[in-house]
């Protein structure tokens, strides 16, 4: 009777593009990547991406300051308009809200909207209101474009002998999280800042624009569900196997002291721990330095 | 407290418009239509728009045969690109479930998809799962486009003179929810066209095609609020007022059938029955008999 629990949602996505066929010569990339991608206005391609966060599954209404859930809320969807290179354009917002809600935290959430889509010029065009008595539901589509000349960021783009990169330092929003969920009031005040990379991650668009504008395709894929299981979606769809030296891992200063305190592996998180909303991709050697300089540059 | 109550949807779109100013070039119509419009491929606009259901408060799943809540989905998404003159082209689906949900039911909501996918040539190429300890959620995103030499089909396109023009027969989807809702099984037989009107409303995107190709800035809405509401849309962005003869109004065979056994005024569902989504649109006299003789031709 548990089917959904059995399948899992990669399963389920699996099935839902076994199922449907598509046929439109307008499209460029279906189900299977960070956005679809459809035929766009003279040299651009349109991306299309959506995601949700829901109540109790994502979010803790006590525990998630509403203007950083606002954030969040748009930040995630961005993500993946980063994760093809390319750069947002407009989101629509799909609210399931229980009726009883207070106007102060929900102009809370949408504060924090308001902030993230001016952060990154997105315009908000459209959406949509229900009631519900259960679970807020927060869903939102973004819709960004990529020049067309650049070949797409795929995850099946890896090739034998690519260098794997990561921007930042995955595993700091796992160790964030833990702290808001188990932590003391002290500790969230000493781990603020890895608190912060739980609740408003940050979107790499910027980085994203330096992987596509080298012309390559890099294969590329925004961190969400952890570092180990979004390069195997890399190594799956390219067919491709990798090594990944725990010593060159990003070990940054926060996540060091938070294990060293919780006597844990530190490279636990970072393998494992998702919601970083990084950017992972390959390259060849000499165009990862590359890579790698001019993303430090910027 | 309940402050989305107080407001309302409408109140709180309102609210969304004022606070989110657009700045994109790209934008042609943002909030406040059917759907947003932007610059698409070369001689097309881009339309996007996204509508949900959810459970207990659109649907239950012991009433709805997931077959048809299925179509329904997909349905009353195509309704909104109609609504702008526009083919349907692709969608995202965005389903928050309870992981126990039962793969017969789930398979069979799929299915209903799927055939209103293959109806209306609508390729589904991303989306989203997420779990729940609550109300079902089926979000969806449908993107259409228009030819961008057509004026656009905008509710503010009203003009003194115009005749008031609407497709199908309103109020049928209502009598069919209250036979649903409340019928004995032999009523539930006996009036099943009106309670196929209710769960699996028909996207009328033939007929707004004929509208768009006419090359006239017609006033155009589908009927999901109901009749006087959606008027009520056309007129206050139009700033026009309408007469409504309530013997012009399209009376069906059945609704005059559902009216007398229950001995209720048939104009009442006609008027404000919700989720008929026929097209209700305005045009000048001459032009408005071209168009319904082009549609009943069709």
């Amino acid at each position: 009777m548990s089917y959904l629990d059995e399948i899992g949602e990669f399963g389920f996505i699996e099935r839902i593009k076994e199922m449907f066929s598509v046929s439109s010569p307008l499209l460029v990339q279906g189900i299977g990547d960070d956005c679809a991608v459809f035929e766009g206005r003279e040299g651009w391609h349109t991306l299309v991406t959506c995601d949700v966060q829901v109540e109790e599954v994502h979010f803790k209404m006590e525990l998630f300051p509403p203007f950083l859930l606002g954030r969040r809320i748009l930040a995630v969807n961005i993500s993946d308009v980063a994760a093809m290179g390319g750069l947002p354009r407009f989101a629509l917002l799909s609210f399931v809200l229980r009726p009883d809600l207070e106007e102060k935290w929900l102009s809370e959430v949408l504060r924090g909207i308001k902030a993230e889509a001016e952060r990154f010029k997105v315009d908000i065009i459209g959406g949509n209101l229900s009631r519900v008595a259960g679970s807020l539901v927060f869903d939102v589509t973004l819709i960004g474009e990529v020049e067309s000349e650049h070949p797409l960021l795929l995850r099946s783009n890896a090739r034998v002998g690519d260098l794997v990169l990561v921007t930042g330092y995955p595993g700091e929003a796992a160790c964030g999280l833990q702290i808001i969920l188990e932590g003391s009031k002290e500790e969230i005040t000493r781990f603020e800042r890895l608190c912060r990379r739980c609740l408003a991650p940050l979107p790499r668009v910027e980085e994203g624009r330096v992987i596509a504008e080298s012309g390559h395709p890099c294969a590329l894929i925004d961190v969400s569900d952890g570092l180990l299981q979004d390069l195997s979606h890399i190594l799956e769809a390219s067919g491709a196997g990798a090594v990944v030296h725990l010593e060159s891992l990003p070990l940054s200063e926060d996540i060091r002291s938070f294990a060293r305190e919780k006597v844990v592996d530190p490279f636990l998180p970072i393998l494992s721990g998702g919601e970083d909303f990084e950017l992972l991709f390959t390259a060849p050697p000499r165009l990862a330095e590359k890579l790698k300089a001019e993303i430090q540059r910027r």
